[in-house]
């Protein structure tokens, strides 16, 4: 089996790039691609610069073998488009860093590759440069996401107001509950498996929404759920130095994920609103804008819009609103990657 | 001691920040940085973006323990800016991903970012974002430098021409001699070692160098030495189509190193020509144009600039002619990661 080993650094160097050559979307903007000391961009006037970086590593965020290469190809990717979505901008040029063993397989390579394309392609985005290493101890995939926003449009975390509402799209929740499937094996309907552990291996992202929000100009506040849905609302009220309220009752609770807690007997709430990397996006802004924002981001493609609570004038004050009147404290609840493990 | 166990993620993300605001300079172009899903940036009209990325992984570019790590940031950044200036831009905004371990020490990690903003520092250039994670297999520094050039100065591998004569600045190769003294120890006159420890632990580069060199209009190709001198003129050769002919007569060895060579029974020669981290410059411009590229590039601060060889007409043929006259081939003498070690 070809290795990086067998090949080098550089036949790997040329095998990446004749994949993003004869697959990969022409793009827009890039004078020089992979090849020189940098890439080159030109840059759209009237358009901001965002950059994001997001890196995945083995042991940690994956385990080789027990992920496909190109879904973990996409789900890097996925991430960093994410992030681009949350500020209303468009994603346009990657740069992807590997960390490699000496016998990591081309085929491998090729795979993550191509989950690169699979999730630049269709936005007209594509790799413009990277590096790749060995690294023995352990693999990582590093991208740094370029994208660009209509100056003034762009939508920060610290724009949240008292009296705002919390509208999240889609059902966040999955992406943990297939991964707990995927560890714990068994005892699970089929169809919720499926859709549980795709959520996991295949998350989607709400780039398209996320430039709709911020185009009507309505929508104050914007993070996407890569911490999990506290820990991320928590990121706002931080930053907007605000509280917030969060209704158990109003959550967004997909049927599948519904099942699983009833089978389990937990409370779906706690499920949707504890870690997970589904994705989606945490919105706030006026209460008479609701509709507004709700119809231009579920124009996009149809996604659910959900109203879930509202931001409140106490900084630090953060709660969960239970369905008997009851309220939980929800601050420090989010994920910190090294304290909780 | 403290360490990211600790005071978890989110608390060495507050100490980084803290030390990134007061210490660092205010750069310019920075609409949002670390702290929302992405940093914002106000690119420079006229000016085309140039993206470079450049890791650094434990046990394989640094031994933890080995290297003060405030050396290791200063390191880690001056790749990154040399491929900038390697391009005749300017270094902007830094993004940086760190792998780290649980039992990282929490100062290591400070003294690193004191070493990102001691490079940056001088060319008003910042940390804009970043991320963190956690890498138990072998920690990493993953720098993505984003600087910018005027439209049509770039300049690139690809623009070398049969005939063109061949620059490089300063005294390629001590850096690789620094590295084997560590690696091996005594046997060195001191001030030597001194010399060419340094070259090694704290590499400078020549963006300014390069910027002036490309404001000259009179440069075809440049590139940075990161792959050591054969091989990254190789570069050049590859991506402009023609060939080389280097005069190991010419080639500029500094006293320390040529001391070292002589001591050892070897030829100096061969110790400026192979794999080295000396992020000195590689430029090439028509005969005519060498005096007035000398002077604009060693006009900045004083650098030494030789003149090693000419571009050839043949593709592939790359050589190093002889004191005796006699030619070596020079081709696949460069340094693959891969395939070397």
């Amino acid at each position: 089996m070809e290795t990086l080993a067998s090949i080098g650094e550089f036949g790997l160097i040329r095998r990446i790039r004749r994949i993003l050559e004869t697959e990969g979307v022409e793009g827009s903007g890039v004078i020089a691609g992979a090849g020189d000391d940098t890439a080159v961009f030109a840059p759209r006037p009237g358009y901001d610069l965002l950059v994001t970086c997001d890196a995945m590593v083995e042991g940690r965020h994956y385990l080789a073998g027990a992920v496909e290469p190109i879904d973990l190809g996409r789900r890097a990717m996925v991430m960093n488009i994410s992030d681009i979505g949350a500020m209303g901008g468009w994603p346009r040029w990657a740069v992807v860093s590997l960390g490699l063993a000496d016998d990591s397989p081309v085929k491998d390579v090729e795979a993550l590759t191509r989950g690169f394309l699979e999730e630049l392609n269709p936005l007209n985005a594509v790799v413009a440069g990277g590096n790749i290493t060995k690294a023995a101890g352990g693999t990582f995939i590093d991208i740094t996401l370029i994208g660009d926003v209509e100056t003034g449009r762009k939508v920060l975390r610290s724009g949240a107001q008292p009296g705002d509402a919390i509208l999240v799209t889609g059902y966040p929740g999955q992406a943990a509950a297939g991964l707990e499937i995927l560890l714990q094996g068994k005892g699970h309907e089929a169809e919720d498996v499926q859709a549980l552990v795709d959520a996991y291996l295949r998350p989607g992202q709400r780039a398209r929404e996320g430039q709709a929000a911020a185009r009507t100009a309505r929508v104050h506040a914007m993070i996407d759920i890569s911490d999990g849905f506290l820990g991320d609302l928590g990121h706002i009220c931080e930053e907007s130095r605000v509280g917030a309220e969060v209704v158990e009752e109003a959550l967004p609770v997909s049927e599948p994920l519904r099942r699983m807690a009833v089978k389990q007997g937990r409370r779906p709430a706690d499920m949707v609103l504890a870690a997970s990397d589904d994705y989606e996006l945490i919105l706030t802004c006026a209460p008479e804008d609701v509709e507004c924002v709700k119809g231009a981001v579920s124009g996009v493609a149809g996604a659910a819009v959900t109203e879930v609570g509202r931001m409140t004038p106490e900084a630090g004050r953060f709660e969960v609103v239970h369905i008997d009147g009851s309220r939980s404290d929800a601050t420090a609840k989010g994920w910190d990657h090294f304290a909780r493990s």
